[in-house]
């Protein structure tokens, strides 16, 4: 079976060096060999072992020995286009494009169904880690209830390193940068739109419907301080950014925030660059899926097993896909109810004493603040409780971070 | 699609209770209705909503609309013959019997693909937890090195209660049977058996030649000793019992055994009835898979997804197997280097100073006694070492338990 790449970047490279390296076991898999038969890119790649470079798109499009194609571009444009193309003509896609699937995965997925090809974005959520193929086939005989997934490296190392190590959300960033897991423009990853794209791939995949990634509430890491991590090691507890999804009664929810763990919880203990995934079924309980959420080599295996999936599916195809988005499918994330954190100013904190709360100090240098854990209450409740004058709208507030419970 | 259950156990029963409550999502995903249209079991069931139980087995196998078995019986005999006769007749059967697949796996994986259907067997092995699948698809484009599993939650139990409660071998083992969590004769699960087995198929299946679980080394917990625990605490450390396979040149290495994991290991922190299995690749560097590794809805659960993926290839088959067993291929796992934690009495822990051991001691009540960490020795050498008599033979030995490095 011939393949296309389109993009040679990190991604790209891998999957042409696992090709190379595992050709043995990978016709083991597929029961037929695969070649690399094209690869576009509008660089040169003089020194590369592949000598099948081009940097017309039609070349692949137009290949009837291509079967399958990966799409390691990123970006919608001309990805989209591409993708759209590629289907409509029967061949199979596979990517790790993320952004894509997020953004114009439903119509994807009904093209590469109307064509009788496959259209798979393993790559797209979790790095190496298998996560998509097991919410479409061994976790498909449960009714799932929810996900929470630590799906960001850069998020996550740069919150280890306040937690274990002190350094404030600036010098952890910095370092990220230095070590090169975080991008000169960190964006996409700090302020959560990378965590929000993959949770919503999770959520339409998981419940069957379409969720479009920009109507998720969406919180990063900005503005998480070293006094919030030391608040929640008090109780016990670490500070991670999660996505999250559940089903409720005539939708779902979804939303991307800091959130407070306690430690005993399986992600609590999800450190640095890696990722971590927690689905929760009926039957099934809770099942975690761990690994590197990211990299050249273990996103292109997930990419390379995207292929193998393919090429044996090649007569047939793989059956994955959702319903499209519907109004008012995506519930208001503010109804659902949890414990917050607040780190107060302007008060005592002895004032909440006996009034079903939980207060926190920090000790010397930090007189003049303090921090409470709330009753469970919904978003909107809580809002109003900080707007009552004679309640906590008496005070200042600093952060205000949700619990998660084990 | 009609289906057959073999055996209305815990497993069976499971799966008749998810067929019937989640029938939409399973219709969702298989594109068509499953009935459980024939459920084999010698006992009488007057108040289960099923009202299609036989005694006979021929039932099954001689319905030609039954195109799916589930064969939830456990142990070999019937469950050999009946599976072998129904693969032969052209019918997928999918199992959680874990010792019919490590003893008679290779013979029905044959027979299945000679009569192009499918033997699925997800539940064997993590109960819940999407293990199988994800060996043979999502990690098939990675050249696998090393699996570490705890496999047997009966065993992590009772080692948890060991760990955190300080509880004796003998009580955690006597709490677990009164929970539910081992049985009456726990002699295969606190002799290792159940891992040996399930370490054997992952075996077979990750590195693509059968391994045969009676060959492989396998050591209880039974010998483990609150003082084991506390000195490995000492050093940051937790027993855990492990199935652990390697490749290696010529073929693999496989052993089941009590293994002392530094904290940050992610196996250290898979607690009381938890399983978790450690994937190592190439490209893909390390993958955890946690869940609840047994229970009738999780096991019943990893069932319906083998039944769902059955009906799905219904005109093709699921493609995996291994190769034949080889002489040889099994190596001697005493060849493995590994540093050794070794309980000693009849010495002085000074005797050790100075050379490459690291030396530990309980403190009071404990005077008699220490233990030592080797440096890196295979077993073959330390057995040697415990054999000289100016050496480590001088000394009474307690206890000998494999380090694993994080």
């Amino acid at each position: 079976m011939k393949i296309g790449i389109m993009g040679f970047g990190v991604v790209g490279g891998g999957v042409g060096e696992l090709v190379a390296t595992n050709a043995e076991s990978i016709k083991r898999r597929c029961g037929e060999e695969i070649e690399i038969a094209r690869i576009l890119d509008l660089r040169d790649f003089p020194d590369s072992p592949y000598k099948c470079f081009t940097k017309d798109f039609n070349d692949i499009l137009n290949d009837p020995e291509i079967g399958v194609v990966a799409e390691v571009m990123g970006g919608t444009k001309p990805a989209y286009e591409f993708t759209k193309k590629l289907l409509l003509a029967g061949k199979s896609v596979v990517t790790s494009n993320k952004e894509l699937v997020a953004k114009h995965g439903t119509e994807l997925l009904k093209v590469a169904k109307e064509n009788g090809v496959s259209y798979l974005f393993e790559a797209s959520v979790g790095g190496g880690i298998p996560i998509i193929r097991p919410l479409y086939t061994s976790l498909s005989a449960n009714e799932l209830t929810d996900i929470y997934g630590i799906l960001n490296g850069t998020t996550n190392y740069i919150l280890t390193q306040m937690i274990k190590e002190g350094a404030t959300f600036e010098d952890a960033l910095k370092g990220a940068q230095e070590k090169g897991y975080a991008e000169k423009d960190p964006t996409a990853d700090i302020e959560g739109h990378d965590t929000c794209r993959k949770i919503a791939i999770l959520a339409s995949l998981a419940f069957g419907t379409y969720v479009d990634s920009e109507e998720i509430p969406c919180e990063g890491i900005t503005k998480i301080t070293l006094e919030d991590v030391k608040y929640a090691a008090k109780f016990g507890s670490v500070v991670k950014l999660l996505g999250i999804t559940s089903r409720a009664e005539g939708g779902v929810y979804a939303m991307v925030c800091p959130a407070i763990l306690p430690l005993g919880h399986p992600l609590a203990s999800i450190d640095d660059v890696f990722n971590g995934i927690m689905v929760r079924g009926d039957g099934l309980g809770d099942v975690m899926f761990y690994g590197r959420g990211a990299g050249a080599l273990p996103t292109a295996s997930a990419v390379l097993s995207d292929i193998v999936d393919a090429v044996k599916h090649k007569n047939s195809r793989v059956n994955l896909g959702w319903e499209q988005g519907r109004d008012g499918y995506l519930l208001d994330a503010k109804n659902l109810t949890a414990r917050f954190y607040l780190r107060l100013t302007g008060g005592k904190a002895e004032d909440f004493s006996g009034k079903g709360y939980e207060v926190y100090t920090l000790g010397e240098g930090y007189e003049d603040e303090f921090a409470v854990v709330t009753p469970e209450v919904s978003e909107n409740g809580l809002e109003k409780m900080l707007e009552d004058e004679n309640g906590l709208g008496a005070y200042n507030v600093l952060s205000r971070i949700r619990l998660v419970a084990e």
